[in-house]
């Protein structure tokens, strides 16, 4: 599969997940602020990772994965509502996301806590809607997603990330921060599809390991980008981490020391996927595409 | 029934609510602060008033309540997150609830938006953890538990009230707050204790009237207390409603006519219960107890 080949699937995918997520967070009438507000991030033009990855995740395990289209929105919300509470002036305080103003600049830092819960627990209500599948299936995949966002997962890791603001980390804390932080989510993300999808136990466990460098292969290229990108491609303010005294990958290891890890990181995960035939060629190339990403 | 039996049945099931809450959110070794910081909100000793009322209604419908501890503790996970972030100096800025500190003003704003958000994902995962009940059946109770916590419920009253602090407004407004931020969950609590223990249609349209009524009497005798309680009895400052310039049925209807309208509420909430036994007696001594109750 080319670049190109990727992209088009990518497109065609984020288009249906937009208009799903346009349609579960609909316009309100009657009490409009708190509904704009929830859409405002939630339709900012992420680049709808997880989601693409629980489809990715179905496709791979022979299913068709526009099929779980409310599980997949799910994520997406629980992973925007993770992004509001984070920019609040109590937690990282930015002022930029994804190119535009944060939450709660537009909407003051109280609407945004609220604009978050509602996220998320539209998250689940939405998660809980998906048909196509058994209901003791769907009851065990979204209890992986909300072990995943918990605090045994994202939540967690955010917890430690917010203790250590300012102190000076070793690399097993900071590689714990972002495999709660982010990668307990990707991995819910590809189990789910999988789960979803009737994939085989040997399938969810080759998934397993993906998912794993995935999300680390995919915080290291972020820290890299927090460096060399430009604000107009990631959205907000290069070198943000260095201001907040943040550990990363490159203050740990060096820039070049941060790339020849994450090259390492995706060559381990394309051989976590041997096994499959070319029904997981979106996902090696979502894996690949890590290193010469942008934004 | 007496006051004295509903006392018994109370402190015995509060007893295991309390038991299993704790045991839903542990002490963490490797993480303790996220962990604690939810842990010391939740066990603060509330009323337990969610996972009473689904389990009286379980009972009421001829079920056993205590089958359902999972989704009962999840209700009150819920609450106590909502509590937690209506503290919070972006919200109500309360110093005190339930008689301590606030999550906050122990834990720091940042830590306290990550132990509310980490008990609204735990709520999830705990109820659908919850057996001795048909899948089909639990997906639609954890449903509608997240609709009466969402926008469309009680983050939808806590934003019109956001929006509606230090402003003059009608009572059909300060219905509508209270109806979403108090009884959209109420009903949730009823509806689903009567779902999982298998009620009738019928039924569930009994308990659904019962939960509208009971709602507004909860929420009348409040701002009565607020007024004519004691900081000791009520765990916060009398009269922080009136301080923050909060419309109530006090201050709309006076005290003598909040109170005469409690009591009407009351009555009514009685009247839709008229078509069970006494099995339902633990639902009516609840309601009664509203209008004498000192927190």
């Amino acid at each position: 599969m080319t670049a190109e080949t990727l992209g088009q699937y990518c497109q065609q995918k984020i288009e249906l997940i937009d208009a799903a997520l346009s349609q579960y967070i609909p316009v309100d009438s009657y009490q409009p602020t708190i509904y704009e507000a929830m859409r405002y991030s939630l339709l900012a033009g992420g680049k709808r990772l997880r989601p693409l990855m629980l489809m990715a995740a179905a496709d791979a395990v022979g299913g068709k994965g526009s099929d779980y289209l409310p599980v997949a929105c799910g994520l997406e919300m629980i992973h925007t509502y993770s992004l509001i509470h984070d920019d609040l002036p109590a937690m990282d305080n930015d002022d930029y996301r994804r190119g535009k103003l944060t939450n709660h600049k537009v909407y003051g830092d109280g609407m945004a806590v609220l604009a978050g819960d509602g996220l998320l627990t539209v998250a689940f209500g939405t998660m809980l809607s998906q048909t196509e599948v058994e209901p003791q299936i769907l009851i065990q995949v979204v209890n992986e997603i909300a072990a995943a966002a918990g605090p045994a997962g994202m939540v967690g890791g955010q917890a430690i990330d917010l203790i250590s603001e300012g102190q000076t980390i070793d690399a097993k804390t900071l590689q714990y921060i972002h495999q709660a932080k982010t990668g307990a989510l990707f991995k819910a993300a590809l189990r789910s599809g999988a789960l979803l999808a009737g994939g085989s136990q040997e399938q969810l466990t080759a998934l397993t390991n993906y998912a794993l460098q995935f999300g680390l292969a995919f915080q290291i290229t972020d820290d890299i980008l927090d460096v060399v990108g430009t604000q107009d491609k990631i959205g907000k303010p290069v070198g943000s981490d260095v201001k907040n005294h943040k550990a990363t990958y490159v203050t740990l290891y060096t820039l070049a020391g941060a790339k020849q890890l994450a090259q390492q990181t995706v060559n381990e995960a394309l051989s976590s996927l041997r096994g499959f035939g070319p029904e997981a060629a979106i996902l090696r190339e979502l894996v690949e595409h890590l290193i010469n990403r942008e934004a």
